[in-house]
Formats: structure tokens, sequence, C-alpha cells
């Protein structure tokens, strides 16, 4: 379900109680703080909680393995296998899951590298280092290609999102240092363009 | 809203679309290969996903913060500052808010300390070394009571939470060998107990 990668923060389209079907209103529950959809009818609270998107940095000798999204948004630029973390698996089986269905490889996971968060779409990405346990992929039905790059072959003009963009960068930083560390930070929506997500800012934390 | 820290896997009241308001069916969409809530009649699909807890362990000199709960589940238990993250924060603000709200604390916010999968109900838990900004804290409303512990003090038998369990026995565990990493692991239902959430096993991954 990558078309969901485009789900904005909070969410537009709640008017009606998901558990009785009667309207809700846009307002501050008793001994809350901030404004929550609630039911008149059954008095339910619907709370909006960011999302959780997993993926990881297939390694394969010295090269990683890259995937072309054949999807909107981005479709046509190239990321790492990722997306939403789903109910019923850990966050290694979310990253193994699409890197199955992204690229129809079987990885290892490894430790995580990057964690950012994404605040401005409501997302917290997690990317693990991973390992191919063979050198067996191929485009999944979300992707238009998928191959290996060593690290001058990377196209950084053609990465799909800052904070994959952010991964690589600091992945190929760290393999020169011969350290991999958990690397934390913020994707701020860029200055002069609030609005459009693929302007955006990476700012180190941590 | 800490009683939401009850809501299991998925939710048990998706019956009606958010969106419209028609009743929702359980079922596959084309393309997917799981069951979503989706509404036969505007075809909205209602995706659900993990939540992420935030907290931290909050440091003043040799001694930790922690807080008893005035609130089910696990009344009367002791915990660290933790509950979900909101929408329109980061993982850090998140912590820090959670800190102020229930031990009237400030705290700056260190590295990641533990990454818990609670896959059996739906959580993903990130809990941060924190250090408290100066010694004035109390209890908020979620709060019976607040206090600072030595290693020695930790009331062991009275922590709320497996995943907290585990955070601390760790923390104190890397403090000893005088080195703090990220932690990442599983905590599993207890095997003779597969819904009783408070029987639970941790099991440490990468």
């Amino acid at each position: 379900m990558p078309e969901s990668l485009d789900i904005v923060k909070g969410s537009p389209n709640v008017n009606y109680c998901s558990h009785c079907g009667a309207p809700v209103t846009l307002r501050i529950p008793p001994g809350d703080d901030r404004p929550r959809y609630v039911c008149d009818a059954c008095h339910m609270i619907h709370y909006e909680n960011p999302k959780v998107v997993v993926g990881c940095i297939p390694e394969w000798e010295d090269r990683i393995l890259l995937c072309r999204r054949a999807i909107e948004p981005r479709h046509g630029f190239w990321t790492v296998p990722a997306g939403f973390l789903e109910t019923g698996e850990s966050l290694s089986e979310g990253a193994q899951r699409e890197t199955l269905e992204e690229a129809q490889a079987q990885v290892e996971i490894l430790t995580p590298f990057t964690l950012f968060d994404l605040v401005h779409v409501g997302q917290v990405y997690l990317i693990f280092r991973a390992r191919l346990i063979d050198d067996n992929f191929g485009p999944g039905e979300e992707s238009l290609e998928v191959g290996l790059f060593s690290e001058e072959e990377i196209p950084w003009n053609e990465i799909a999102f800052t904070s994959i963009q952010e991964t690589l960068r600091l992945y190929f930083q760290d393999r020169t240092a011969g350290n991999f560390s958990l690397h934390t930070g913020q994707i701020l929506p860029g200055a002069h363009h609030p609005t459009d997500r693929f302007q955006e800012i990476f700012m180190e934390t941590a």
C-alpha cells in the first residue's frame, strides 16, 4: 500500500465514528490538552498517531541494493526497500517483508542504522543495515528495476526521499570510517517550500 | 490518554467508514495481501498500524526517576515516564512531554537506549536515556508519587511492564560496564499465559 506514503499529518477524512457511525466533532476531551475526533453519540475518542516506516540497506559484498519506484510518489526515483510497519509484525520482520515485496530479495537484518523523525508527515523512519542471503533479486510489483550499486554508482540526484538520501550518505560515511553506529535525526520541511515534502532539510540529533 | 495503553492488536471497533459513515467490510483489497476494513460505498481503505510508545530514563547523579502509576493498567506499579507518540511531535519531544506530564520534570534527552517490539499489543517502545535539568519534580495527574532511586532501591517486583523492567535491567548492566549502547528486543506473550500481557518474555535481538 505504497500510496499511503502520501498520508499527511493527521487525517483529513475523519467525519464519522468508526464504532457507531454517528458524526464526530473535533474537540478537546476532558482531561486532555489537544483536539481529538470525539463521537457525540457513543463518546469514543479517535486518536491519530504517527506511523512507522521500516526498511533496510541490503548489502552484497561492497555493493548495496536499490529499487527504482514504479509508483507515486517519486515514480522513477531510487530508494532502499521500505514501507509502513504492519500490525502483527516486528520492526525487522517489516523490513524483511518490504525487501521481499519490492526487490524479491531475502535479507538477514543487522542493526538499526538510521532513526528519523518526519514530523511534518506524521512518520518515523527506521532503516536497518541488512545482508542479502544470496544474489537473487528482481523487481516486485512496486519497482521498475532493482540493482546493486557501489558507492561510486549511487544515483545521488535520483534518490526518491531526503530520508533515504541522508541514510545512504551516513552509510558510506560510516563504512569509510570503519564503524557503523545508530544515527538519529529530523527531516524538516524546506524553509522556502513548507508544503512541498520533497524540499526537505536534514538535521542530525543526539 | 494512558487508558489507550490497553489498546490491543488491531481495533475491535471499526464498523463504519470514518470518511462517509457507511458500513465497512473486512476483506483483502485488490493488490493487497491482508484483510483491511474497506468501505463499500466510498471504497476508502482504513489501514491500522502499530503505535509508538516513547519514554526516557531520567538520570540525576547516580539515581533515576520513577513514577508510581495512578491509572490502569498496573495502577500502583512503578515505571519510567512513557506514553504514546503524538502526531506533531518528534520522538524526543514526545519523551520530554511525557516526563513533564507524569513527573512534572524537565529533561534533556540523550541517546536512544531500548527499542522493543510488542507485536502482540501492536506497539513499538523507544526509551531514551535522559538527564534531569534540575531536581524539581512531583506527581502529575497520572502518577501517585514520583521519586529518585539508586540501583539498590529499584522496586523490581513492582515494575509495571516487562518492557520497562528489561529496560532498567539493561540500563544498570550497561552502567556497570561503563558503556551505554542501543538494545533491541522483542517482548513476547508468556507461553503459559498467551492472553495475559503481564506475563511476558523478553528476547534480545541484534
